[in-house]
């Protein structure tokens, strides 16, 4: 049930990203072929499939949601190449395929990410008739901060910046609320946007992302302890082999399976105003926390 | 007389550039330092000047043009730091002072000009009640298209790919319209928009701008041969020294020197409606051929 609305979500979005991406030409194709690289890779598209799935339980249609979909995983495309780089996390896998400075050469790679984070910018600032000018500036708002340096970057730069040091369980919090929760958080909010939702909508689905979010960087620190390299698509055992500061490491892997458990839980009870129109969204916080890449 | 007001304009954008920045607080103070150590590093400041001037020309206030003067100057500061970086144009030096990956570290200076990128969009989209909303998001389609894969970011990808190729002039042109010439045309085009100009004052403005960015671009490659290296800031003859394609490589510096004149006198009568209102803009041609630096 859940996995057919993901997958129809998945497929409508690489559908449009495909669609868009095929549309542009400029002076340097190999700068859009590297795009198109990353971007069209195989990822999960758990991104757009939050805005669509929070757009639709706030009685919204999916068309107004397009392009903050594709906006948000173009974001999120950017910054899996930029953290990739050698200076950064220096991977040369993702998703079992080369990353895109080893199947180009770093500067295009440095070059590409920029541009998909402002084609993000472009997408989401397309015309739209189902949304107003207003509240489709609210959307761009939204997605800059989000991404920038009061969010992802800064969490990026932080985890960075954290390798080889002991994190209180709060500083890894924060971290993993810039890194990947704010992307997480800002899905729901564009896809709420997108359909005209109430404050308290948007209130619910805070709440729930915050959950979410929590609950998928925990299980992933999990699946790099437990899960193996071939599911993975990248080595694993790698965060510790980095003495990256991860949440089993703090409180163990115990205490990350019962947290996750809570999670669960408060992610589904924040949903209860929506009925079963929230289902999806239930099933997914149960997805995250079960999968096994 | 154009050099009063050009100060004034670049200490308006500063004041306010160093007001902006210095409100933010993430959780990672560094990247903060960086954005800034970028930011305010004494540029010269010509695309906040180019929207101010054409506001002003088009009877806008400057008060609605500040965030588009802070956000164009972001996305230069960025396209800066990442040029900078030792897989681009490796440089050490930026306006006499150490690049930002040098005074920091790769990682940090690409992260810094990831969110230097995306602050310009928060920028330009904070609500604004001189603009319309319906207009405030022209200008961030705008500002996404002049900057991203059609404009900005595929001029330097082709500029890093023409090394030591023999392009046509026709080549040079798309690189340079693309690379710095997008940027100074949306400066303009910002500052219309800021204004509510109309159809026909833009289109001057447009045809002002291209030829304002050809000629630039031609002085820069004047001023990479003729320049020394106190006065610019950085390594003269580094150009030649990397064999990368010029104008006066192509055509001759005398040519270059008669093109610079024609383009003065182009740029100056696309002004021709505007009248002595826009003696500024027409003194800036003048200047941008007559620069040492």
């Amino acid at each position: 049930m859940l996995m057919d609305v993901v997958q129809a979500h998945r497929q409508r979005v690489e559908a449009e990203l495909e669609r868009l991406i095929t549309q542009r030409t400029s002076i340097e194709p190999r700068l859009q072929a590297a795009m198109r690289y990353s971007l069209l890779n195989g990822g999960k598209r758990l991104r757009p499939t939050l805005v669509y799935l929070a757009a639709e339980i706030c009685g919204g249609a999916l068309n107004p949601a397009d392009s903050a979909a594709c906006a948000i995983e173009a974001v999120h495309s950017y910054s899996l190449v930029h953290d990739d780089l050698p200076a950064m996390d220096d991977d040369e896998l993702r998703r079992g395929k080369p990353t895109c400075h080893i199947a180009f050469d770093e500067a295009t790679a440095i070059l590409a990410g920029d541009a998909l984070l402002t084609w993000a910018f472009e997408l989401i600032s397309e015309p739209c008739i189902d949304v107003q000018p207003q509240t489709q500036l609210s959307m761009v708002r939204a997605l800059a901060r989000a991404a920038g340096d009061l969010g992802m970057v800064a969490g990026q730069a932080f985890d960075l910046n954290s390798v080889g040091k002991t994190l209180t369980l709060a500083q890894l919090q924060n971290m993993h609320a810039a890194k990947t929760g704010a992307l997480i958080n800002l899905a729901l909010e564009l896809g709420a946007l997108s359909a005209n939702a109430t404050e308290e909508e948007r209130d619910a689905l805070r709440r729930y992302g915050q959950a979410l979010g929590l609950a998928f960087q925990i299980k992933d620190d999990l699946l790099d302890i437990e899960g193996d390299t071939a599911t993975l698509g990248k080595p694993q055992g790698s965060d510790m082999e980095r003495n990256k500061p991860t949440y089993p490491a703090l409180v163990g892997m115990e205490q990350c399976r019962l947290w996750l458990e809570e999670l669960r839980k408060e992610a589904v009870d924040a949903l209860a105003s929506f009925g079963s129109k929230a289902d999806s969204l239930r099933e997914l916080a149960q997805y995250v926390i079960d999968r096994d890449r």
